[in-house]
């Protein structure tokens, strides 16, 4: 496939294709992935999540800074992949906006690459579309790729288990403290960055997530990084305050993954999740492409009148 | 089935058993869903969603308290049930800590039953096990039955499309505005609530809410209802004010949808949406429990080496 080889040189507009015909799903998308995955598994995937509000993309954006600026250095010319993962735009592309928005802020820059996703439709097709343009960065050669998805939600996890490294972005003054820290997402974090530290509220915000993670010893245990205990990062994005330390806390958690084992144990984890949903995805897509239409439709004509439940109708139809 | 007869008189305890019944899923969940289906179909059911901090805790508490004063004076006992979705506690029993606080606020009337609920683990099982929690309400003579959930995700998309009336709500200073309008949450709902209204910049977030009903019509003709305009409500929550005008909106909704039509339309998409869901877990729950384990982990292991893609893995297990 020419389009590979020229991936594996980091052409940024093969790049751009193979990510398009991945959304697009199909034949020719795994056909791809399967030529380009032998070169994939050396980057370093870091999630980056939190509520709309908390200024992930401004920290995205200053973290990419101090990448590149750090890279350039040592003459690295492409290094830094960025995939914003919108999954609340199902119905539009809200995510080009934002996408448009920050390109605008780094562009000019050869050595980074950002894409937006919005979702593919299907059933878990947003956290699979992602986890293959990541598997297309890391075959380019691009060694860090983060990984943005917006909001808190079951695709929001699904994609933090994708990455090596998950930082969780809480914000003072997000509504009361339950709110936020009931969320479970607290334990994915593998780095946790108070942004707008300069805002009232902060200091409790870092004293509420140092309580969490004292008392919390059982959900530390089951965390993706045993061992390992979250650093708490504040931050200005907006300034460019702070982030120094949160890069090298993505590196301290880096050498912790590969010095602990721990990085083998979640590279399975992951390996064997995405499988089980492929392989999901597919019986699915080969079922409802052999359904007697006319047949389901009397059935929903069923379910609708009472007669019928739809977990007897499953079961019906899966009969054949 | 002596549970789905007390549940038909709408005991409380037996509703409660039911519910947790179905969250641990399996053949008696089924058996006892399919008794209760022919119940169903009466209430009116209410998405309620927006990011945390957005004050939608204390929105569904106070639309509560107007909803059960309204039937307190026409006798109705069993009026009105709320389920608190978080999606976000994967990992923790999160939910149940502010089911609690809620229990608190509004324990003493027996005609409001609350529940909250956390993952069910499986892919789109959280989705599934809410639709399900409904029936059981629905089924028990609950004429109102609100869905809360927490964040902006696919998992709250496919919540609010099982809702008859989805309310999407917004809290001015909730970060820029590009960040909480890209979001295509605001193409699923049929009514705006802007919240904390007595804070700054929230005619600003009217104003932006209104311009993109202006300009979206595109998004109007594919939205839940055609011929519906998003009314936009303003409240402070937490001194009860704009109450009143969230119910009147729901009621005129409701209206609109049986006049038009539309709610026809909805609820065969609805059953459809739940059947085609049923259906890929059910098939994915058979495939899994029936799976050579020994030689599922040889392909990981030669995933893990990239000899092999997942894709074509996938491919291989499926051909069995």
């Amino acid at each position: 496939m020419e389009l590979i080889k020229r991936l594996l040189t980091g052409d940024r507009r093969a790049i751009a294709r193979l990510i398009t015909i991945i959304e697009n799903d199909g034949a020719k998308a795994q056909e791809a992935l399967a030529a380009l995955y032998p070169h994939t598994g050396r980057a370093h995937i870091v999630g980056v999540t939190g509520s709309p509000g908390t200024g992930k993309s401004t920290l995205v954006n200053e973290l990419a800074k101090v990448y590149r600026q750090r890279d350039r250095t040592v003459g690295d010319q492409t290094s830094l992949g960025i995939i914003a993962v919108d999954p609340t735009s199902p119905f539009s592309g809200g995510a080009l906006l934002g996408d448009r928005i920050r390109m605008r802020d780094l562009s000019g820059d050869a050595g980074i690459f950002i894409r937006s996703m919005a979702t593919r439709g299907s059933l878990g097709g947003l956290a699979r579309a992602t986890a293959d343009a990541v598997k297309v960065l890391d075959a380019a050669g691009y060694q860090t790729i983060f990984v943005e998805t917006v909001g808190a939600g079951q695709s929001e996890v699904d994609i933090a288990r994708a990455a090596h490294t998950t930082i969780v972005i809480e914000a003072p003054g997000m509504g009361d403290e339950i709110q936020a820290f009931k969320a479970g997402i607290t334990e994915i974090a593998d780095i946790f960055v108070v942004n707008k530290a300069d805002r009232e509220g902060a200091d409790r915000t870092v004293m509420a997530l140092q309580m969490i993670l004292d008392l919390d010893h059982s959900s530390h245990l089951s965390s993706q990084s045993p061992g390992w205990r979250p650093p708490i990062c504040k931050t200005i994005a907006l300034h460019g305050e702070g982030i120094g330390a949160v890069v090298e806390a993505i590196a301290e958690h880096a050498a912790h993954l590969r010095e602990s084992g721990n990085l083998q144990r979640r590279e399975r984890e992951r390996i064997e999740r995405e499988l089980r949903s492929i392989i999901t995805q597919e019986m699915a897509r080969n079922f409802f492409e052999g359904l007697d239409e006319a047949r389901f439709d009397s059935l929903v004509d069923n379910i609708i009148r009472r007669k019928l439940d739809p977990y007897s109708a499953a079961v019906l139809l899966l009969k054949g």
